[in-house]
C-alpha cells in the first residue's frame, strides 16, 4: 500500500533537470547580456497585480486566462472574487509600473527588460504552456517616440538569435496602418461575431477581430481564411479575392515597399508604408543584416494593441514552432491609469516555447550537469584540510570547485563526477604525494598529471 | 475628474526603482556566484505547487498564509477549493522535487540552490512581505549525510557577508538533540495549548512547541519565557530556572562545549553536543575564521523539522532585523513523498527583508541608475550611421553602450545622461571632429579628452 503523496507539478506547468536548467540559464544569460548591452534597464514586478489592473487591459480572450490568488480559509478560498491575480504578460506590468512612476522616479525614453514568467490558465494542449518565461524590451517615450526605436528592436533581436546560433532566422516586419488603411479602403468591419469552441470545447458565439483572421493564415490555410472572410465578416468574393491577392505580395523589401506605393488607397495606409519604409532603412544604417528581415505582409498581431510596426521571428527548420519573438509599436501604453501619452515599442522573446523546442528537436544539447569544474577527492581523512584549502584557493581563482565530503571508496567518488559530468578530478593521498603535489585527470581525455598545489589554479584556468 | 485605473501594487509585495533593481541584482549575484563555487546547481521549481503538496508538509502557521490560485470564471473563481497554490517557502518544492527525480534522473548527494520568491499571506505588518526572496543552499543524502556539510553551510554563508560587506555578522549555532535531550531530561511535554490571536486579531486556542517558546526569547524578553513556561506549558518554578540558566551558558566554545559536557542527562543530549562540537571542528579546518560564529544554546529553530544542527546568523548593529540567514539539517526531507530516507542540511538567506532594511538604513546606496556606461549622443542626423558603428564596436566589446535616439537639444540630451548617472558620455559631430575622432566626456570628473574612434573601446575599458 502506499500511503505517500504524489511527487509532482500541475499540468502544463515546466520544470527542468539540472543539466536541462544549466542550458536554460545559458540561454536567459545570452538573452540579458544583449539587452544590458542596448542599455535596457532591468525591472521586476511581483508575482501578482491586482485584478482590476489586470481586467482592464485584457483583451476577451486574456480575461478568460488569468489565474486568481487568494488565502484560504479551512482549504476553501477566503473570497469568491479575488483582489490579486498571476499577469498573463508582462507588458500589463510595465505600464502600470510606468504610469505609477512617470512623475519623476523614472527617465524618458525608458528603456527597461524583464525576464519573467506569465501565467495563463490554458486548455490542456501540447506545446501550451499554463507558465512560461517572457524575455521582454520595450522603449517607452513621454509624449512622442521616434521611429529609430523601431528599427532598434531586430536589431537587439538579431544579436541575440546569432549568438544562440541555432538555427537562420527571419524577422518578418509589417505595419499596422498598412492593414487598416486597406481594410477601410475595402470597408472591411474592424469586428465580427463567430463561433468559437471554448474552454471545455462547447461552441461560443464572441466577438473576433477581423485582422486577426489574417493571424491565422500559418495556422488554418488559405482556404479557411477565405471562408472565414466570406461567410464570417461577410465580404463579397471580389473584396476576399483583392485581400488574399494583397496579401500574396512578396519579394525584397525594395519589391515590396514599390508594389505598396503602386497603390492610392488612402492616408493611413500610405503612413503606414512610409513607416515601414523608413524604419527598414534605419535597420540598415544599424547593420542589421539584409538576410534576417522581410516584409512580409501576412503579420498582422491582430489579438494586440499594436499600431504600428509588427514583428514576428521564425526559425528556418521549426516553422512549426510558430512566432518565437514578437512585438510592434503601440501609441498609448498606459492611457487607462494616467493621463500622460506613453507611446512604445517592444518586443518579447517566448523563452521557455523555445528552449523547450529546441531540446526536443535536438538543436540544443545538453552538456554539463553541474556548475563545477573541478572535484576535490576524498581519499585520506588526515588530508581534509589540504583538500579544503586547495578548495578555498581554487574558489577564489573563481573556479567552481566541489570537495567529496562522503567517506566512500575511490571508484563510488570518480563515478559520481563522471556522472555529474565534472571535467577534472584531484587525487592527493598521503601514499602518492607529498602535501604540495596532486593529481588531476582530465575526465575528457582521460589523462592524469602531476601538478603543485600551488600551480592547480593556473593550470586549470591558464591566463 | 478622475476615471484612471489607479496604478499601484498590492500591499505587502515589493518593487524597485531601476536603480535599487540594479543593486538588488548585484547581492543576488554575489549569492548566485558563491554558491556556484561551492558547486550547487542551480533548480527553479514552478510558481505553483499542488495544494495537497503545500498542505502536506506545512506546519498549522504555514497553512494560513497559503494562496491559492485557480482560473476565474465571470471574474469568480472556478472553484471554491483550489488545486494549485503558491509555495509558502523553497523547501516544499526541493522535498517534491528530490522525492520526483531520486530514481536515478539526480545524483546523491544532491547539492541545489534556489534563489526565488515565495508567498505567504501574511497579516499586514511592518517588515512583513507576503512575498520576498529566499536564496536556499541545501545538500540532500540518500540514506545518509556526514556532519562535514553541516560545516560546509557557515563556509558559504561567511563568503558571502564577507564579499557583501556591510557590516560584521555571527553565525550562531546549535543542536536540537541539546534541547530534545533537556526536554526530555526536564520532562518538558513537547506541545502544549496556549491562546494565540489570529489573522483577524481574534485570541484561538493553538497548539504549540515548547521549544519554540526559547525562540520567543529575544522577541519577548526573558520574563515572557518564564511565564509561558509556567503558564502555559505548566513547568514547575524549579524546573523554568533550570531551563534559564541552561539557556543563559555563555563563552567561547570550547568553554560552552565544555560546560555541555559536565551535565548528565541522557544519550540524545550528549549526541547532540558531541555533533555540535564535531561540526565546529570541522568549521575551523574549513577556515572559517572563529569570530563569525558561536555557539548560543538560545537558538533552537523550533517551528522547523530540523533534527541536529540549526543556524541563525545576525548582522552587528542590525539586531533589530532578526536573523537574516538560517537553516539546520533535517533527517528526512521527504518521507511524505517517497520511501527513500533523504536526510539533509540548508540554509536560507532572506534576501528581501535584507535588501529592504540595509537600504532603509543607509547600510547600502543605490549607484547608477543604468548598465549603461556610456552613451552616444545625437548631434548631427547625418552622422547617425557613425553612431550605430561605434556603438556597436563597443557592445562586441562587452561595454554597455546607448544612442540616444530622439531628436532633442545637446542640454536636454546630456541632462538625461547626467540623471542617469551615466558615467561617459560620447560627442560626435561633423563641424567639431573628423569621422575618426570623438570627444569623451567623463562625468564624474567633468574632464573631456578627444580619443580616435577606433580606440574608444580600449580607452573605456584598457586592459
Amino acid at each position: 500500500m502506499n500511503t505517500h503523496v504524489k511527487p509532482d507539478i500541475p499540468s502544463g506547468f515546466v520544470e527542468l533537470l539540472p543539466e536541462e536548467q544549466m542550458e536554460f540559464d545559458r540561454l536567459k544569460a545570452i538573452i540579458a547580456k544583449h539587452y544590458e548591452l542596448h542599455g535596457f534597464l532591468r525591472l521586476e514586478t511581483p508575482c501578482v497585480e491586482r485584478l482590476n489592473i489586470l481586467l482592464a487591459k485584457a483583451n476577451e480572450e486574456d480575461q478568460k486566462l488569468i489565474y486568481g490568488v487568494d488565502t484560504l480559509v479551512d482549504g476553501k478560498f477566503k473570497r469568491q472574487i479575488p483582489k490579486i491575480a498571476l499577469p498573463f504578460d508582462l507588458t500589463v506590468p510595465l505600464a502600470r509600473y510606468v504610469a505609477q512612476h512617470c512623475g519623476g522616479e523614472i527617465d524618458f525614453p525608458f528603456r527597461r527588460y524583464q525576464i519573467d514568467r506569465v501565467h495563463r490558465g490554458e486548455r490542456k494542449q501540447a506545446g501550451r504552456f499554463r507558465e512560461f518565461y517572457q524575455a521582454d524590451i520595450d522603449v517607452i517615450g513621454m509624449g512622442d517616440l521616434p521611429l529609430l526605436h523601431d528599427a532598434e528592436m531586430p536589431a537587439v533581436i538579431h544579436g541575440i538569435f546569432q549568438e544562440i546560433g541555432v538555427a537562420k532566422y527571419v524577422i518578418r516586419m509589417n505595419n499596422r496602418k498598412i492593414h487598416n488603411g486597406l481594410f477601410t479602403h475595402l470597408q472591411v468591419p474592424e469586428t465580427y461575431r463567430a463561433e468559437r469552441s471554448d474552454e471545455e470545447g462547447k461552441p461560443q458565439e464572441v466577438v473576433c477581430s477581423s485582422l486577426s483572421v489574417i493571424d491565422l493564415l500559418p495556422k488554418k490555410g488559405q482556404e479557411w481564411v477565405e471562408r472565414e472572410f466570406q461567410d464570417g465578416v461577410g465580404l463579397s468574393t471580389d473584396t476576399v479575392r483583392k485581400i488574399m491577392d494583397f496579401l500574396s505580395i512578396e519579394g525584397s523589401k525594395d519589391e515590396v515597399i514599390s508594389s505598396l506605393r503602386s497603390f492610392q488607397f488612402n492616408e493611413r495606409f500610405d503612413q503606414g508604408v512610409n513607416e515601414l519604409d523608413e524604419v527598414l532603412g534605419y535597420m540598415h544604417s544599424l547593420d542589421v543584416p539584409d538576410d534576417v528581415y522581410r516584409i512580409d505582409l501576412t503579420i498582422t498581431r491582430g489579438l494586440n494593441y499594436y499600431t504600428g510596426t509588427v514583428y514576428e521571428t521564425t526559425l528556418h527548420g521549426h516553422e512549426s514552432l510558430g512566432s518565437v519573438c514578437s512585438g510592434g509599436r503601440f501609441d498609448d501604453l498606459a492611457g487607462l491609469f494616467c493621463k500622460q501619452k506613453l507611446p512604445g515599442v517592444g518586443i518579447s522573446i517566448g523563452l521557455t516555447r523555445l528552449f523547450d523546442h529546441l531540446l526536443r528537436h535536438g538543436a540544443i544539447e545538453v552538456g554539463r550537469k553541474s556548475p563545477v569544474e573541478v572535484i576535490v577527492f576524498n581519499m585520506d581523512a588526515s588530508l581534509r584540510g589540504d583538500y579544503f584549502s586547495l578548495a578555498a584557493a581554487l574558489r577564489a581563482a573563481g573556479i567552481s570547485t566541489e570537495v567529496y565530503l562522503v567517506d566512500r571508496k575511490i571508484d563510488r567518488q570518480t563515478k559520481y563526477a563522471v556522472k555529474k559530468r565534472i571535467p577534472y578530478g584531484i587525487f592527493m593521498d598521503a601514499k602518492r604525494h607529498t602535501k604540495s603535489v596532486c593529481s588531476i585527470r582530465n575526465y575528457d581525455t582521460g589523462q592524469e598529471e602531476l601538478v603543485a598545489i600551488a600551480d592547480v589554479a593556473q593550470w586549470l584556468h591558464p591566463h
